[in-house]
């Protein structure tokens, strides 16, 4: 294994080991399994969970890191291929990730969607384009259309609740004061697939997730015995669902143009996951979230508050997946 | 001990021993003692002395840590219950807390005071709130009213320079551009009143510390054979002073009103320590402040560059202790 | 070794000693060196290899360390001496510098050019008061008018290009938005010259390189058998070169002018070194350049990109020689 960019690579034996090794690391720690070994983090954008998760992987198995925020400390990047350099960005990827990855031996990076173009983001090109330039294992920290760290994290925390694993998952669209990236949708919708379940999504009119995405998920449940289908009709969704992951994403039928969205969302206030449509899952159904999540916006305090929520959990396992994720990639085996 | 919250949780024979732990551990270090623990640190508003001197006291006992800041690569934190997380803030502490917490083995909180609604600062409701969430051993790194590592450090500077537990200490208020925080004021007047002292609080009008701040001191004071007055004559209270603790804090009869806060202090210019004002105290006085200080505003240089100035192993003695409070906190006894 | 401060402190055989200490700690790692030393690092200044190879060679040595970075988190900095502090800065640097010294075993300070006053920048008046209050090992990571962390990567690139130290090196200015600080090609200057090359600065009028700074390498030129001279003549100055160092620095006859410096600059947009001009150095020549740079403002992307450009090698080198000084500067001999 030298790189970790989408849950895709990996078979239902390959992710069975990780989550098995997650397991032995919680279970019996290696504080030395990675003395001496250095992870660069590289933030295009903001982070809690994940900031401190890797930080926290590395110390916690003897290794250490560093962490370069563009813009804060450090100079902005470019990302784009033959540009003039003239205006704000002072360097360039082609130097910066070469060098930063030239210092350690494991780099992680993080690059949100560009939110303008939807075939450049669910084609990776950016994130693409700086993976070509590290010749170091490399995780993926949250690109445009993926997040394998949260989709590992999520699969734990679905075994950890003995959710089957033909369970039905609801990918439940609520709402956000604007629009936020496909990543985590697109990462669970696939996981939940990958993993054999019966995967809903519902959303509003305007936010389907994009053919590509549906197609790839559908393979995979093809191959698992599972099934992904998508409506708008919130009272079938929910119906008899094991699990609802709530998730906000941008309005896809005019990615980019925030005024549309913002028309379209100022209809959709009620898309928020309170008790009352949680309960119509039944009482044993888990509530998800990635996290952050903007309170009594995207779901009701008491939905997060209550028993049935494992959010927390699912923030922990981000440590518990990570940390196997870094053990395989550097650990002599 | 669980949490080190408040200096007045510990008896004056805790406090020895703390002291105790903090010059055994300069006098024989002990660079594995923390070995495997992590410190996570959520910074809410900005430091230098507490940034460096924790992230340092883990290092020197073997242990690591991280730093959260958010608005600085990390989101906005909502600390309000209940609230429609429509604004700024992208995580809610009720979830960005207990995730960080279970990342570590220890918590420290930097969270400043309000200002705005001086009930709400002195009975640490932003601080109280986010204490509930963390279950791991928690640091108060300075919250609306308190700043007990500052305490601690001060009180073994004060051993350190062989002031007599029943000297007189002046705290001494200066001027500054803007209302400053309760926090070090509340603390440093406990802190001399615990310690057995002669505590001059001595501020212009408008200024009074809030009662429930002087009754505190007054009990501490009442239980250590001390005293705590106030008044607004300098020449007085400079008298014979063994110690003089120079502190910028905000208007308290108008707290949180800056324009009359502003109009107060136009008139306060000359509440400034000077090295003639000083000289009244005697020639073995010493001179403290926490830092950052202002200087020829608060204080003067002549004053603080000065052989009585205590100013920078006051701010040593953050590491110090702190490294005491970790030790305690984390090390197997 | 106490200070790293200047290379022109060091003699050829101490940069020798430096250097083999760089090649033997990359072929036998020491990752114990440095065990329980820690680095304190003050960037007044964005920065993206100094600021991780720092953090990294402290780590492949064992040791740790922490960064403040003044205005993210911490508090901005005051450097004038005797000011009346009733603006942004909340800190002076005689208190804060003294106190994070207090707390590590050896400091590093980047803090560029104010870039208003040339003679004040040239006699390092800034890094000068930082310096003097420090008591601990200090490095420069880049100062008002040096830079020797990049002079001794550089003068290392050199050794592992194997370009003879009696070889042709031309510093080449090439364009750039703004003015920036005449620290690298300061550094570099003396370098070369130090390293006994024959050095041509090449850059447009009102660019000139200033005497204070020809002279000093002139000094070392003479003492090690090289020559340092100035034109404005591209074609001539490149034929027949072994190196090509491109840098960018400020217009020095109307220095901290910014309108005079644009006016300059505008008709100077050729100044780029491009593939057809850097052929015209001969095949065998190499490209060198300090990173960040702008692409096709200062150089042509062929040229970064092509198999004589050493900037990435450069680069990582920072990460090599700044392990040894550190090395130098801390392990028991």
């Amino acid at each position: 294994m030298k790189r970790f960019l989408d849950l895709a690579d990996f078979t239902r034996e390959d992710i069975g080991e990780l989550l098995a090794l997650a397991q032995r690391l919680q279970d019996h720690p290696e504080p030395q399994a990675l003395a001496g070994k250095i992870l660069g983090l590289l933030f295009m954008n903001p982070s809690l969970r994940t900031l401190a998760s890797m930080q926290v992987g590395m110390q916690r198995l003897g290794g250490t890191s560093f962490v370069i925020t563009p813009g804060q400390g450090t100079w902005q990047l470019e990302t784009r291929l033959g540009v003039r350099m003239d205006g704000a960005a002072a360097e360039h990827i082609r130097e910066g990730l070469p060098v930063l990855a030239s210092y350690c031996d494991v780099f992680g990076i993080r690059a949100f969607a560009e939110g303008k173009d939807l075939e450049a983001d669910l084609t990776e090109q950016q994130f693409g384009a700086m993976a070509t330039l590290i010749d170091k294992p490399l995780i993926n920290l949250e690109s445009a259309a993926n997040h394998p760290c949260q989709a590992l994290a999520d699969w734990k925390t679905l075994n950890d609740a003995a959710v089957p694993t033909t369970g039905k998952l609801v990918l439940h669209w609520v709402t956000h004061p604007r629009a936020l990236p496909l990543a985590v949708p697109a990462a669970v919708l696939h996981m939940a697939a990958h993993r054999g379940m019966e995967v809903v999504v519902c959303r509003p009119e305007g936010y389907a997730l994009p053919p590509a995405l549906l197609a790839k998920a559908r393979a995979a449940a093809a191959a698992a015995g599972g099934s992904v289908i998508e409506t708008d009709d919130r009272a079938v969704a929910l119906r008899g669902a094991h699990v609802v992951y709530a998730k906000e994403w941008g309005c896809t039928t005019a990615y980019g143009d925030a005024a549309t969205d913002i028309a379209l969302r100022a209809q959709l206030d009620d898309w928020q996951v309170r008790e009352a449509s949680f309960n119509t899952a039944g009482a044993n159904a888990h509530f998800m979230h990635c996290l952050p999540v903007r309170r009594n916006v995207a779901v009701a305090d008491e939905v997060l508050d209550g028993p049935r929520s494992l959010v927390l959990r699912e923030a922990h396992n981000r440590l518990v997946v990570q940390m196997a994720v870094l053990h395989r990639l550097l650990a002599p085996r």
